[in-house]
């Protein structure tokens, strides 16, 4: 290995092992929550919050102890630039209205990013117990098994997921729903985007699309699908684009180029 | 105890067992499925079918055994009218496209309908080990837990479901998400109506609509839904109708009104 490849291969081992630690901090949060409502007197979406920053925090401080170079960006404490090269993209759970609702898909995902790219993709589901793991070069993987896509699934004959929030408005959802499915599609929404960008490198969704996500929400899927054989749209890693929300697209090649066409048409 | 009562608790009891030995049966062949597509030299769909079959054989081999006069319904082998004003309602595998894709989200769903009513609801979700069971006068409860619906939780800070189906046009399906949304909802999809109802039961999403479905997949959502304090649309339990498709909504009373609405206005 290179220089480079054991920085990438010593990073991708930590990005496993903390991702995975950081759903079990999250999923005993998530168990607890009727409690922590109760004893803290406060109502779930505080609590949700709370563990979000834990959580954050935590993948945070054990980052810095190690690679205190890094830089970091998370979903609630924003942007540290770091001076390695390799900036750590955190969402600590993403899906919260499932988490808020009781609902077992939402997970924790961290991604590395170096010259712009996704290079390392780490996502923990601990409701199903699920560790997908990707890095550039190295394939992808799901607990330990690897993954590739089946050329044979179309957006006719597997699902596609769908995501949407405020930014998009409620008839430009409906748009994208029906121009879907007259494509001879069908959606799934889990609530939780990351996760189903993760189903699409596990070849369990054909493909994912969302108008638009900021880059905690996709880095470490975009990283798993690229390296299980799919395709992603362009999203910018880096410069002043990369802490605004952009269009997210990623499938199986088989039908990126309809999905491409149901974004460009439903902007 | 009544002598109905005695009868209804009997029936509960083993619908219980049953269903969960049938989502233990179901289970195996859903982790099995990429080798008996190599085996049997089929391809998903046939594998998912041939667990639908011998699912639902069991089911009515052992309703049978103990209660030969009672009526049978099931998606794959259709209607056998009993004797005793029992019918077991059943769908072996509730969402065969989740099932197919291997994504967690299906079910087994087991109603027991008297007097055009669901007397008896039990839904099994073998991957996340959970049992859904309602009797009527019984109580709702999630693995012996029991359900209460939260009247804080409404259509604007909770999630609801939305199921669709090839009777349902594409453009249909997008103005109900698009006026869901526009009524300050948020929907969920995963793949299975029945489990989806199950989740209203145990408040994880607010409300489920659905413009068409069969009394196999609602049923026993139904029996689910109403006692852990519920609201739910008519649909016919008996006579010429009960075999057909019809409109399905169950809901929190808090935003029935409201789902009801756009049922009405998206007809």
């Amino acid at each position: 290995m290179t220089m480079d490849e054991k920085a990438l291969a010593a990073r991708f081992a930590l990005a496993k092992t903390l991702t995975a630690e950081a759903g079990a901090m999250a999923l005993d949060y998530f168990n607890r929550r009727d409690t922590l409502v109760i004893e803290t007197k406060r109502d779930l979406q505080d609590v949700v919050s709370i563990a979000d920053r834990n959580v954050e925090t935590f993948l945070k401080e054990r980052v810095a102890e190690i690679y205190a170079d890094d830089g970091f960006l998370g979903e609630e404490f924003g942007h540290d630039e770091g001076s390695s090269g390799f900036t750590w993209v955190v969402d600590p759970i993403d899906g919260t209205a499932p988490f808020v609702n009781g609902m077992p898909t939402w997970c924790v995902s961290v991604a590395i990013v170096r010259d712009g790219q996704p290079v390392v993709g780490v996502i923990h589901v601990p409701c199903s117990d699920e560790l997908y793991a990707a890095a550039h070069g190295f394939g992808a993987s799901l607990n330990d098994r690897p993954l590739r896509l089946d050329p044979s699934r179309n957006l006719q004959n597997a699902m596609t997921g769908i995501g949407c929030n405020n930014y998009v408005t409620p008839e430009r959802v409906g748009a994208i729903i029906a121009g879907l499915m007259q494509r001879g599609g069908n959606f799934i929404r889990n609530g939780s985007g990351a996760l189903m960008l993760a189903y699409v490198a596990a070849g369990r969704l054909v493909g994912y699309y969302e108008p638009h996500m900021r880059a905690w929400d996709c880095m470490a899927g975009f990283c798993l699908v690229r390296e299980a054989g799919g395709k992603t749209l362009a999203f910018p890693g880096s410069g002043p684009e990369f802490l605004n929300g952009h269009p997210v697209l990623a499938a199986n090649p088989s039908c990126y180029d309809e999905l491409l066409e149901l974004h460009v048409s439903n902007r």
